[in-house]
């Protein structure tokens, strides 16, 4: 009974991860009732990223511009590399402003559950740079979970041996969380990752 | 650190209701990762839906044909007239398939707090169609809610001394409803309005 162009908007923002029918049916009702200015704005937003962005050759961020900014940038230190899944993990560690190097976008992890093995991330790009950079230290930083581990293990066997020094990224209590509502695994992460004081 | 490209389509998603930054960063997402014909779907669908829908100038429905297909379905009983507060009420309405009547669609609710008042409201519009229409039975359709129950108020003032029958879909639990975890004004409704079987 909804009218046919309706149920087509409803139908596509379904497909978007996360949106379910009911949150397809307000989003819909949005875009009806936002003024044409609007919508021209969000169509634009649209186009335009999907038009003007694409991966950095190098390290496979998105970006606008190839090398992308950050890889460009002659003041982060190009001897420090930071390996994550994501670009949305590069984005959160962005703006945590705690770290000043450059940055590996792997494009996923090792998950065998989804038919992702090493063969599916840019594990291949990863070590051509080390031919081609210098790099000082090399940071892991996966969420984590199996998945994470699992990469975690499968990288280190592999630029171990080629002598660079190799980090990951601490597990513990994250920030502002209450002790006793710690999950054991957490728990026993914090504990065998203590530091003295 | 985000590409301005990328900034831009997350703050456009991130006007939408019930989306918040996490949700917008993961739309976004799944937009740069879509096909682009996947994408050219979703814009040509709200494209769509902002050019050719509009409100149907009989019941207010969203349609995009005036009058709407319920308004001019000849085998509708047009003497029963059912009063929704917004398209998508009227929508879960004929997905229960209960209903053979026609609608109006008010356009929300009596509600002071968000400085809504009768003004606001297809009520005008309502009382126009009793001097064209002849109806048997209106039907007050609205949410059990403070504002729904204002509207009704308001409705019945106005509508009562006109001489039809006036009605209000019954309140009482939910079909499904666990009777220890109904609330206690929905109980006290169930109380008010049973009925001898």
């Amino acid at each position: 009974m909804y009218a046919q162009t309706l149920a087509n908007l409803i139908d596509e923002l379904k497909k978007m991860p996360g949106i379910g029918p009911k949150s397809a049916q307000r989003l819909a009702f949005y875009i009806l009732q936002s003024s044409n200015k609007e919508v021209e704005k969000l169509l634009v937003a649209i186009t335009d990223a999907k038009g003007k962005l694409t991966y950095c050759s190098t390290c496979f961020n998105i970006t606008d511009i190839d090398p992308c900014r950050i890889c460009s940038n002659q003041s982060r230190d190009g001897q420090l590399l930071c390996v994550v899944a994501e670009p949305k993990d590069l984005m959160a560690i962005e703006r945590s402003r705690e770290f000043g190097g450059k940055y590996h976008v792997l494009g996923g992890m090792i998950s065998p559950l989804d038919g992702l093995g090493p063969e599916n991330l840019r594990v291949k790009e990863l070590l051509n740079r080390f031919q081609k950079e210098n790099f000082r230290e090399i940071i892991l930083a996966l969420s984590p979970t199996t998945e994470g581990e699992a990469t975690n293990i499968y990288l280190t066997k592999l630029i171990k041996p080629l002598g660079v020094k190799l980090t990951r990224v601490a597990y513990g209590l994250p920030i502002g969380a209450d002790m006793d509502y710690a999950d054991p695994a957490t728990l026993s992460k914090a504990f065998e990752g203590r530091r003295e004081i």
